[in-house]
């Protein structure tokens, strides 16, 4: 088989880049160790159970515990190394510095004390945010991947879900249609999130009303669910009917990155003329907010600019159904859907160029669903560049 | 929609379990706070942003952040709380004891410490291996729907796929048609692991030499994968072709309770008179293990009464190819794929009726595949009661 492999020039530039947050950050910084697959897969290229070795001075290292044979074959990194356990390589790696940089937010309790056993040191601290900030802003390499994948999201979402619908689907077939059509478009079949213990494995698909259902998730959206043990995959029993607002927020991804797109659909008959105006109020605030989407605009700034200008009665649930409006309005996206920055208070460093936000206001309309947009932006000097297509939603489907 | 409760009755069952094993291991365990989702709805009926407190001496309580209302329409649980924050709960539940019991495999290092901080405590303790033992005996409850996921496996693994199978489709067809004909026949969509960053979206699919191809997962079984940055999907370049072993081994599950499975087929012509052999002998070395599997046999001695029997040109790429063969036999299942107890060393509790193994003696051929079988068996004083299906695989698609 051929292995498209993560190009070397890539992954110096991402090390090098993280090397200087390092310095940034804290001069003092010495090591950073990362066992996620996803921050491993960022640095190296491939995603084994192992760990990466990041030392301030010296030359990294990814100690592979499983796969070694396949790191090699998908690997461009310079210097992969096998290992049988933590205690092989804490002999070959000698003693640590004293403060050991983690992905404190991924890492569970006894993973960081078997590693703390055979690696003694005496601090740890996070670098989450280090990391994240890294991967916030996409190379040509990665904005082209993005670029494919929001292909093939504008086409699964706004060409192909209106020729699925059909009465008395359940939200569960939509589902499975769906995932099949985006696999055969070219989608790498998952969808992943840094919150903990969150498993979206699609998106939210909901019919009318299921779509303002709460669920865990931390988005505007939600859905009944199959059962209360596969809480975020769509229902078998909510079968669609005439008159129906269709909800289908779901993640694509090619090669590792991935676009977020929400398309709305009417169908059988429109829907109430107060639906159809909040979904057409959501639709300009996206356009406003991906004006604002230009190098140096601040992310905490945005979200109050356009907080500040809707009335009590458009926020009654905007961004959320009920009491579970969510405190955002964006995020970025990259290799997982839930990265930096996320367009909310606290995110006060200003947008870079390359830094790719899905927008998406949204807003539920009492026993109707949630209306409303998501497309995926890349952050240019000239605002926000739409990768995932231009067609409001809404979409009439008789 | 009607909600599937967990029963009640089932909730206090399984409490009440939990209770006497932490009376057993430890007379001093005074508190466990649980925050996996899996653990929670094993405790609870439900899936939530929140945590489980479960004192020794008080009712437990179901903390809830996100969503508290979504918890109270699906749960039976007759203690559910909402919290915004760690702070309100711990101003509610006040001091902890000194020693604290979490799922110390799953809690990411950084929510442990969020935890700590507005619950001090003094020392922190594993609960993973007493919640694992508890989990490991199933009730007839949750027999019945992994009855049910077993039959829908049979169904799906011993009928449909060899209708599936053409020459010239890719793994990831194959995988995307596969996963598409399990939700039809009911599988809940998801295989869930209990290791850490584990992404097994549906199983390992394999044609031919991919399933033999080495992974990061810990099985015997392997494949191409999609690409670096999805290495355990299915291949989109490795065709299928006459003459190729076909590999499959997915999970499958019925309100959140999995079956595991593997089936091997023959495309288009017989494989070779050695990689039929040592099919054959895997199916035998499943029956002899499968016999064992009563109360009070020792899961460690199934493991050495096995091995010891292998003279070793069998033991060459047994359990996995090359030097990366497993050290297990099969394994415990139910709301995990990868549960306890493990047919392995160190497994030394004796078995309990009501214990669900999946048994999978596989071994690789040079250049040919991956052969062998996994059934998911129940432990029963006559042995291993299979409950997905009897065919001996190496089925034949012409």
């Amino acid at each position: 088989m051929s292995v498209k492999k993560v190009p070397f020039f890539e992954l110096e530039a991402r090390m090098k880049r993280f090397r200087d947050k390092m310095d940034k950050s804290n001069p003092e910084w010495r090591i950073a160790v990362i066992f996620s697959k996803i921050n491993m897969y960022y640095f190296t290229g491939t995603m084994q159970d192992g760990m990466l070795l990041i030392p301030r001075d010296k030359e990294a290292t990814l100690w592979v515990r499983r796969s070694y044979e396949r790191a090699l074959d998908e690997s461009a990194f310079s210097n992969i190394k096998p290992m049988e356990s933590f205690r092989d390589a804490a002999a070959s790696v000698g003693k640590l510095p004293d403060t050991v940089y983690m992905e404190t937010e991924v890492v569970p309790l006894a993973l960081y004390q078997r590693f703390r056993k055979h690696f003694p040191f005496d601090f740890v601290k996070s670098a989450d945010m280090q990391i994240a900030a890294v991967r916030a802003v996409k190379s040509s390499y990665e904005i082209s991947l993005m670029e494919q994948s929001g292909k093939i999201h504008q086409q699964a979402l706004e060409m192909r879900v209106p020729q699925m619908l059909k009465e008395g689907m359940s939200e569960a077939e939509l589902a499975g249609e769906l995932f099949s059509a985006l696999i055969e478009e070219g989608h790498h079949g998952v969808s992943r999130f840094r919150m903990f213990d969150t498993e979206m494995l699609l998106g939210q698909i909901g019919f009318g009303e299921s779509s303002i259902y709460p669920s865990y998730f931390n988005g505007p959206g939600g859905n009944y669910g199959m059962s209360p043990a596969v809480p975020l995959l769509g229902s078998r029993e909510r079968k669609l009917k005439k008159g129906d607002l269709v909800f289908v927020d779901v993640g694509c991804g090619v090669e590792g990155y991935h676009t977020d797109k929400t398309m709305i659909y009417m169908f059988g008959k429109p829907l109430s003329q107060e639906a159809i105006d909040a979904h057409q109020r959501c639709i300009e605030i996206q356009n406003e907010m991906a004006a604002m989407l230009k190098p140096g605009e601040i992310p905490s700034q945005i979200y109050r600019t356009v907080m500040n200008k809707l009335d009590a009665g458009f926020l009654r649930n905007f961004m959320g159904y009920g009491n579970r409006s969510v405190k955002f309005l964006g995020h970025g996206i990259g290799l997982q859907i839930d990265e930096f920055p996320v367009i909310a208070e606290g995110f006060d460093e200003p947008l870079e160029e390359g830094m790719a936000i899905a927008l998406e206001p949204k807003k539920g309309i009492e026993n109707i669903g949630m209306v409303g947009v998501e497309n995926t932006f890349l952050v240019t000097p000239d605002g926000g560049r739409c990768i995932t297509g231009a067609n409001p939603g809404l979409i009439c489907v008789y």
